[in-house]
């Protein structure tokens, strides 16, 4: 993590939880940031929030919604162009927990379209343009990307998606001797809005309330940070809520 | 497996390969048939090929590509309304075999949402209307769904979803006491079009060159009737090439 000054870092799904979290702890290592989420106005309020501690920063805000599929070679090439990126982020992701028979139809496509086909093209693009430059790509998968939890089966997929996909390309990457790394970050439960969306409630929930343990998104900012520094490929939260380095851990 | 005469099986991507033999094979145990994959001729010829032998059984062609997700609630509630469905076979899909920074994004929209997205949202009707009946749901996974195959990991990706998302759904109708069954059939090499597909060729490829050992499609039609006999969740095709039937395996 040298050479920070002039490099971008991008984080989709930056306007709250482990997003949000990461872009505060990542601007005060000096990178200068590139926000993607839905809520524009979310993205302004963290903007001045960092630069309210590091003036020096410099913060793109771009709203997007990461499941329209189509938008997304578009906003990825304007940002290839005009930003020298060294650390891409996918980050945006949501759950719901229920049963798969109580699911909405747009629940299921929209889940599939953030959590796995952005995830891909966006990976996809990257690889295309930086396989050969010394640069990172983190796609934030799941506990539930590794192991199967009940009653959260929809994003459990989506989530083992990304933990395959991305520890594939890994493995591809060192195969051919590129300078590009790939990793997985995959969090156990974390204080953020996760709850709150999957159980479709309208107030935040009280992550102690639900869980005998959780991380906070400041930890998992700090997870992330520990990854980057490292040559390991996965950093799983395990059952104790620590962070597990790791080589890949799918067979 | 009584009953059968009344009874129809849904078949994805039934106009060659696995799909193909397995609706031959099911013809031949009085199942009714409803077809589905883009190619219409080769599914009425195959309609014909299949009445020569078994004249009895009534066979639908539905011509659709699956990847046009937008299709496919519509095509589902004609279906449903129309045919009592014994057994739903998603079978539909195809790899490319190479770095995933040559593909192109189509290759990457199109793969994920005709084995994950078309697979989730079929899968989800039909637990929505027939959870409480005794019915049965097959989604083909691959030994790819179950192992990050290299040089291949899109595919992965995709087939590890579809194994986790049905594992899952297993899990989910046991545990809520449902009469529904979802299963996962895993097949390892398989002569079929799929290694012409996946190699952007123009001619079918002799297996025999590729592999030191495989499947044909009228074997994993049998295996397909057996997992459908069994009380077992995941049928998959071993390092030996033969099926294994067990529980969940995922974690």
């Amino acid at each position: 993590m040298q050479n920070a000054v002039a490099n971008y870092v991008v984080i989709t799904g930056a306007s709250s939880g482990i997003g949000a979290a990461s872009a505060y702890k990542l601007a005060s290592r000096g990178y200068n940031l590139i926000l993607i989420a839905r809520r524009a106005a979310r993205l302004n309020d963290l903007k001045a929030k960092i630069h309210a501690s590091y003036p020096n920063v410099t913060i793109v805000v771009r709203p997007q919604d990461l499941a329209i599929i189509d938008d997304l070679p578009k906003m990825y090439a304007q940002l290839n162009q005009n930003y020298a990126i060294k650390i891409w982020i996918n980050n945006a992701g949501f759950g719901k927990i229920k049963s798969l028979s109580h699911y909405q139809l747009t629940e299921v496509t929209q889940m599939i379209r953030t959590n796995s086909e952005a995830v891909a093209l966006l990976t996809t693009l990257f690889a295309k343009d930086h396989e050969q430059d010394n640069v990172q790509l983190v796609n934030v998968s799941s506990r539930a990307g590794y192991h199967v939890w009940p009653n959260t089966i929809m994003y459990s997929a989506t989530k083992f998606f990304v933990s395959a996909l991305t520890e594939g390309l890994a493995d591809e990457l060192r195969t051919k001797g590129a300078k590009m790394q790939a990793k997985v970050l995959a969090p156990n439960a974390t204080a953020t809005e996760f709850q709150r969306v999957a159980k479709d409630l309208d107030h935040d929930v009280n992550y102690a309330d639900v869980f005998p343990k959780y991380n906070t998104s400041a930890t998992l900012a700090d997870f992330l940070i520990q990854l980057l520094n490292s040559d390991a490929t996965v950093g799983l939260v395990n059952d104790h809520y620590e962070l597990e380095l790791s080589d890949s851990r799918l067979p």
